[in-house]
């Protein structure tokens, strides 16, 4: 299987971290996108978003990193990071979706204001930063991780932009439960450090 | 089951509109956001992030249309809607993470400045609104549904915004294959307009 990667993406490293704790074997293709390689034909084919991550297994073509952790988990990982269950699922679903919203138009934009020079509003992207963050802190006071009671996709798909949160300018000094959360997913087995 | 909804909300409409497709029973619940009634403890207690629409189902509360989306097709409206394989999940959840990304910050974003007077970035809205309708015409112009070859949650996510385009001063006339799938998902039997 091959991920068109980019070393410096949050949303690349989703799909990284969770092939390493799922013990998933990934060949990486970086993607050049300073050269725009993303805007390119041949890149394009793969995902007219023009957006990495991009998953090719064997003729199947998938792209958005919250798609293929599904499809990671659901084919390779077994149940206990993408459970069966329609209420389960959907419990899931929702952080997915808030990786793909609140976390990409706040951490995510604000990192890319800072380390890539995006022109971005940054003071929308940091609150919306410190809004979700608080949300985030007030959920983890009550629950180890973030759906079911026990890693999932879900904390996969949220921990990349806020583990990078402090290359945005965002401080998670006032955010305790969200610290010692980061800390239970840096402890799992096969826990795969940024780059 | 009660859906906390507000009736000029798309991503309210997405739920109504599949649960009319699949002929599950709603009771509708509206929350008064003009007078901020989402920002309430009561609201907030059922969602944090203080956005409609909410479902509850018995002692289970769910937030964001897309995991709604998934709940009611996988407890209540069968493998039609949302498959069992993974591999056409992540189809699927492809089109759940656009709808809750680029359609919400694009084609919503245009109809809250417009209809509601947010104080968003128009421009950027209507750029982004625009890139993406042309890669769902391209990708429409191949197919008839969104995922899978057939109708899923994946059109109920994407469609309600794209219907609602001209509220935001996105005229639809350059995107022929979109129109056309727009007529298709309005002569699915139980189709519900929005209001």
């Amino acid at each position: 299987m091959k991920l068109y990667d980019l070393t410096a993406s949050g949303n690349c490293y989703k799909v990284r971290l969770f092939a390493a704790l799922a013990h998933i074997d990934l060949e990486l293709v970086g993607v050049d996108l300073a050269a725009g390689e993303h805007r390119q034909a041949p890149f394009l084919a793969l995902n007219p978003l023009g957006q990495v991550p991009v998953l090719v297994d064997g003729s199947r073509v998938l792209r958005d990193a919250q798609a293929i952790l599904v499809y990671l988990a659901g084919a390779y990982g077994g149940l206990a990071w993408w459970p069966s269950e329609p209420a389960a699922q959907a419990e899931v679903v929702q952080w997915l979706s808030t990786a793909a919203n609140e976390v990409q138009h706040g951490l995510c934009a604000a990192r890319l204001v800072d380390r890539f020079g995006y022109a971005l509003d940054k003071q929308v992207a940091l609150d919306k930063a410190h809004a979700l963050l608080a949300v985030l802190d007030g959920h983890l006071a009550q629950h180890d991780w973030l759906a079911i009671g026990r890693p999932t996709i879900a904390d996969c798909a949220v921990y990349p932009y806020v583990l990078l949160a402090p290359e945005g300018g965002v401080d998670l000094g006032a955010y305790p439960h969200v610290q010692r959360w980061m800390s239970r997913i840096q402890a799992l087995p096969g826990y795969l450090p940024a780059e």
